[in-house]
């Protein structure tokens, strides 16, 4: 069978499944979840050695480390997603709410929120994303077509086979949850093809997996996780507040999308604010500034437009000196993802056009740009962050995963 | 300057507006649509020598009837286009509401409605458009660009640059609001790929230029319009009812995309049904059928698997005769567009499970198909009927132009 045919058969399947599980009640959904984890936990050595023969293959392919870790599960780890499991089985359900009108012509009118249908998730060589998409899929009525990395194709089949039991244990049909085994590259395109099958695309990943996801896809897709984010320091800035949320936003984790990736400091406190921060961060961090930064700091590399539209997700920082709070903007609007910026200020006017005029998910006023996300939100689940301003927009709860359906109950009437 | 060039300035130009407008109150919005009201009734005479430019050129090009008749504009046309722009500017303005929520950490997260930003418009040689399209974007605070078809640009450019000057009035810049005045077919190639300045197409129109819009765009896109809606009449409906509301759902405007496409009948009812049917719409209707119907209606032509997937948009039904709801909702379910789906049945089981699997925006019991429509739902304005399950699904209210932004205000929060 030719790629693009088995794609396509997994989606017709999962689709059938949709159907299939129309009925399904939340306290069922729910039960497949608690099940899944029991499995989990007791398949806790089989999985493990399916893990190792990933590991191995990965290894002899020299696979680089910072990818064998994200493979690697341990008891630990496999204790920690079967946790991850019940923490999604306790969340409420968003599925079944809405309101209802009524017409003047008598015709109720209710809005309901329902599944998606069938998603597709296309995400890196990382089995506890295998787990973490279907249980998000399951709790909220889809069913889901999972293409993970090929690398984890071992650990991500016994994954996919002890969820499917789960719901097959349950009476559900196992098809809600379909693991393609076929892991080469065009499987991504066939996924984009299947428009009608499939309701939507959400890739997780870096850069380049969200790219080759978004491009010509006829499907729909949900973008997460570009951040190129800013921290602006203004005039009337607290220096010593600044200098904490500054170092907070690009070292506490400089590997993660909501990371701050260019600073931009206002000219009149510029020479205090920069020769402070290079002196709390030290080695621990690269800058790369504009001309007049590097006139403050001697030794500094000199910044790039490149530098401005990159997305570090490393220990460096892009520097640049700005006049006012509009040139920051400006700054932001031409190079951001659309995804977190904060300005530091005490100046209510400057803060409210600052947070106006950016166009992002997330605009922070004196706090670090660490804070975007599902969890620190307070909406349970992490789905991702949508960077995108259709459908949803910042942290996406579960109910990014529904959309809206209308009942409509008459007596006989016509227009 | 090519016509990709031309395209990408007009974007930017209007992106340059939506920064410059982020300001606007709502108060401001609605006086430049009151305003750009008195200034098409005032400028009546001069529309009206514009718009016979169109209509001489296209009667010379040989236009259809049905298309001139859209193009046309009258005295009273244009005052109900102005009514139209005072009905919008009277509706509530759906940006800038929201919900406020604190974290435990003190961080105040505020989700607040705010407009998309720039809105391109793609549609037929529709005059009424351009100023409807143009309405529901400045009261809902975005830019727009406007791609109208060619054989309407005398009438669209005089129709712009009264919109303009009414925000230009208002000091507002002009740009929020840009016509393309160059219609070569590459510009809506050149629209799709304005990825980062233009923000959502929109396509109105059929689905040739709807498919046109949406295949491999780089702009997310939003679907109106396509509505193969099917009635399903089930053994335990009351006949007469069954009959007035597909006489109705059919034949009271053909022509719109909430018409009814294709009839299934349970067999139970259907020799009763059908003959009946038959008699109330005699010639006004063309019925294509299954073998059992064309049994049951001898001399009407065999309808094939194409009718059923075709929105005839005409005085034409397509004729199934089924022996279960299960049949029927699989028959929905492979061809419909997702748009409007009826019932007709007392048995409030097989109702709840026609309406729970019909994958559709609008699934109604015992009512025409024809209600799927903002001023029917009670939306007030008419932006389209979304057929797609992200961001906005069936009729579109003004909030379809909006997309949400959190303000999150700290005091130096660190992660």
């Amino acid at each position: 069978m030719d790629i693009f045919e088995y794609v396509k058969d997994a989606c017709t399947r999962a689709a059938g499944a949709k159907g299939a599980r129309a009925g399904a009640s939340t306290a069922l959904r729910t039960r497949v979840l608690l099940r899944a984890a029991e499995l989990l936990l007791g398949e806790n050595d089989a999985i493990l050695a399916e893990n190792k023969k990933d590991l191995a293959r990965a290894a002899e392919n020299g696979v680089p480390s910072v990818m064998l870790d994200r493979l690697c599960l341990t008891e630990e780890r496999i204790a920690g997603i079967a946790d991850a499991l019940r923490a999604v089985a306790a969340l409420p359900d968003p599925t079944g709410a809405g309101d209802t009108f009524t017409r003047p012509n008598g015709l109720r009118i209710t809005r309901l929120r329902v599944p998606l249908g069938v998603v597709g998730m296309i995400y890196e060589a990382r089995p506890n994303v295998t787990v973490d998409a279907a249980a998000l899929c399951i709790k909220t009525g889809n069913a889901v077509v999972l293409r993970g990395g090929k690398e984890a194709l071992f650990s991500n089949m016994i994954l996919a086979t002890l969820l499917r039991r789960a719901l097959t244990e349950c009476d559900l049909p196992a098809d809600a949850v379909i693991l393609l085994e076929r892991t080469e590259r065009e499987g991504v395109a066939a996924m984009k093809a299947q428009r009608g099958l499939l309701d939507v695309l959400i890739p997780r990943g870096g850069h380049g997996l969200i790219r080759a996801v978004t491009d010509g896809s006829a499907v729909p897709v949900i973008e997460t996780g570009a951040g190129n984010c800013h921290v602006y320091v203004d005039a009337a800035a607290d220096i010593d507040m600044a200098l904490r949320v500054c170092e907070n936003a690009k070292l506490s984790r400089p590997s993660v999308c909501n990371a701050a990736e260019t600073l931009l400091v206002h000219s009149a406190i510029a020479a205090e604010f920069l020769l402070r921060f290079r002196t709390l961060t030290g080695k621990r961090l690269e800058l790369r500034g504009c001309n007049r930064t590097c006139a403050l700091i001697p030794g500094i590399t000199r910044a790039t437009d490149e530098d401005y539209a990159t997305e570090y997700d490393d220990a460096i920082l892009a520097v640049r000196v700005v006049d006012s709070v509009e040139e920051a903007v400006a700054h932001i609007n031409r190079y951001n993802t659309g995804h977190s910026e904060a300005i530091l200020t005490n100046d209510i006017n400057t803060a409210e056009y600052f947070r106006q005029s950016v166009d992002a998910a997330a605009v922070y006023v004196n706090a670090s740009t660490r804070f975007t996300d599902g969890g620190e939100f307070g909406f349970g689940a992490e789905i991702g962050i949508s960077t995108q301003k259709l459908h949803v927009r910042g942290p996406m709860g579960l109910s990014a995963l529904t959309t809206e359906k209308y009942f409509i109950d008459g007596n006989g009437q016509i227009r």
